[in-house]
């Protein structure tokens, strides 16, 4: 069968042969209909974040996949059934640990888990995969074209999931979100603020020039544009109002501290950029004294597990068509995996890409490769 | 009556005298036991937190108090009955509002709120108080001579609460915790981890030589004494282990920002103190990326509502006689209030004071003023 792999910091990626998997017991086989593309691969492209499974020197890329149930294997699943799986697996010879356990493999730390398509472990970009079923979730076949935009909404899901918790010790009435970056992770963020968060006021920041598409989909979702270069992040909450949440997908390591000083007072700020280390000067004093006297959290959030990848199954199903066919910019065949992969020969990436928030040219926001059609 | 009340920047505390208060309908009138000195007061006088009363030139000092009813007035409470008065009030003129309504008066921004004792309202240091009866705790007899360790009590009270929820969305079970800071609230903290808690290992950092009574508070509580000057915060974990949480009650600004470095992976850092502007040099991408990639948070806590002050009354139930008696290390009546006042006279904080730390002397723990003996 063909797969997309790559050997880290060495190139883009490359189509390759691989024999077809065999499911071992309480695994199926699930052959792949399309994988999204985001910034998380170029990371693992460019050898910054990741790695390949031990023993091997490249690795199968993607993460973000839907395919149809070809082999159930006895599991309990159907033949015929669309599932998206979940990323992280306990490492190799571990069947399972306390995180897979209690169902919270997401909050498992270093070295308890590998994830498929990014560390450890090879990834969805194949014609065939196997899972065990555990890690498989059906998704509705109205929905399957869409089915790898659910990893990504996952993450959201379980990001919004932690900043809403750490609220939950007192009556808190959010109303106002600004989310970090303008990418395919953050226009789908600030579209569940205003679509199935009931967000009353939504504002998306980045740093394109108008007219572009991505400020279009902002607007058409009735949120509001802010260009961080004329409004940076600690200047919002003056220029615009101070945020209820903050939602950080660009992994600009300045804008975790920024979002201080844009909370609102009880706000909460959901991190979710992977920054490289980058020393530079905050007033501390302020930043510290402001969480306290107006009761401001920060959260970091990584990954996400099956229930996050369910309610965004449901999320993916309350969002408008119209969201869904702009952010996606393109599919593509193994025939044409360059344009699936746009920067991954491109320069260095802008500060408002980063971490899941994909290519960074500038009318692509989301791409999916497309190993068999429906 | 008397009272103790300063010009905040102006010198120490002095007995003054005043009307005894009359209450209002909905109030009752309280006939104030003993009333607890901490940090907070100490920046009241010193004029770097909080202020007078509109119109007023001098603030009557106390918010850690008990006290017994002298007059119910018709509130149902009963005369003779012990209470613990809550700290903040509506603004002036205003008869409530929404964060008041809901209970959540610890969570209301600045300028919707007064606090006794601290910012826009008379305290407790008094014979006799006034206080609507929704504001007064009914504490029991046999506790009374403590309660006015409640309040104290009721800022880690909430600081928890804010923090565990924080924990919430996933199975989290923390085993060790680091408290920084070694004054009264930090050893209160510290006593609660231990004793009410259940946290298995629990660590207590400080700048005190050995031997120290705080030492062997800290170490009679089965709890480890860090040396601050040996062993910095960030490195607590190499030195240690990691903490599932980390209780900061120092102030100091640099601690908020190392304390990530101190947690394990889905550790969570509830901060307190209230640092002045401090700006220092970070490796923000480096402690983002940890936030991140550890699923880590940082909670800012102030002030505490009734439910918590509730709570802390089951806490000081709980706490063992030989830690209260070696705590307060002094009770002293009008005719001795710099003893009761230490720090007012003293030189300079050292940087383990800070908020509700208490004075910093160098056998000093926790100090109350006692207007009348049981």
């Amino acid at each position: 069968m063909k797969a997309i792999a790559v050997q880290p910091g060495a190139g883009g990626p490359d189509v390759v042969s691989r024999p077809v998997p065999e499911p071992a017991p309480g695994e199926a086989l699930v052959r792949i209909h399309r994988v999204g593309v985001d910034g998380t691969d170029y990371e693992v492209i460019e050898g910054t974040h990741g790695g390949v499974p031990d023993g091997d020197d490249r690795l199968v890329l993607g993460h973000e996949a839907v395919g149809v149930v070809e082999d159930p294997n006895g599991t309990g699943l159907e033949a015929g059934q669309y599932v998206v799986p979940t990323v992280r697996r306990p490492p190799p010879g571990v069947e399972t640990n306390d995180y897979f356990e209690r169902g919270d493999p997401d909050m498992a730390p270093e070295g308890e888990y590998v994830e498929r398509g990014i560390v450890g472990a090879h990834g969805f970009m194949a014609e065939y995969v196997t899972s065990p079923a555990a890690y498989l979730v059906p998704i509705p076949d109205e929905l399957a074209p869409w089915g790898f935009l659910v990893e990504p909404i996952s993450i959201t899901e379980k990001a919004i999931e932690h900043a809403r918790a750490s609220r939950s010790a007192f009556d808190w009435r959010p109303e106002s979100a600004l989310v970090l970056g303008t990418g395919a992770l953050g226009l789908l963020t600030a579209a569940m603020f205003t679509e199935t968060l009931g967000y009353e006021r939504v504002y998306c920041l980045g740093r394109k020039d108008r007219p572009h598409p991505t400020i279009d989909i902002v607007e058409r979702l009735g949120a509001t544009y802010v260009d961080s270069r004329e409004t940076p992040v600690d200047e919002v909450a003056a220029a615009y109002e101070p945020m209820d949440v903050v939602y950080e997908a660009t992994g600009h390591a300045t804008h975790a501290f920024e979002s201080i000083d844009a909370l609102a007072p009880n706000g909460v700020a959901a991190l979710l950029g992977v920054p490289t280390d980058w020393t530079f000067e905050i007033d501390g004093g302020r930043l510290h004294r402001d969480l306290v006297l107006s009761n401001k959290a920060l959260v970091g959030s990584v990954n996400s597990n099956r229930r996050h990848f369910e309610a965004a199954i449901d999320t993916l199903a309350a969002l408008p068509d119209w969201l869904l066919e702009s952010i996606v910019t393109g599919i593509y065949g193994l025939d044409e995996i360059e344009r699936a992969f746009p920067s991954a020969t491109a320069p260095a990436a802008t500060t408002d890409g980063g971490s899941g928030v994909g290519p960074d040219d500038d009318t692509t926001i989301k791409t999916a490769v497309e190993f068999m059609p429906i």
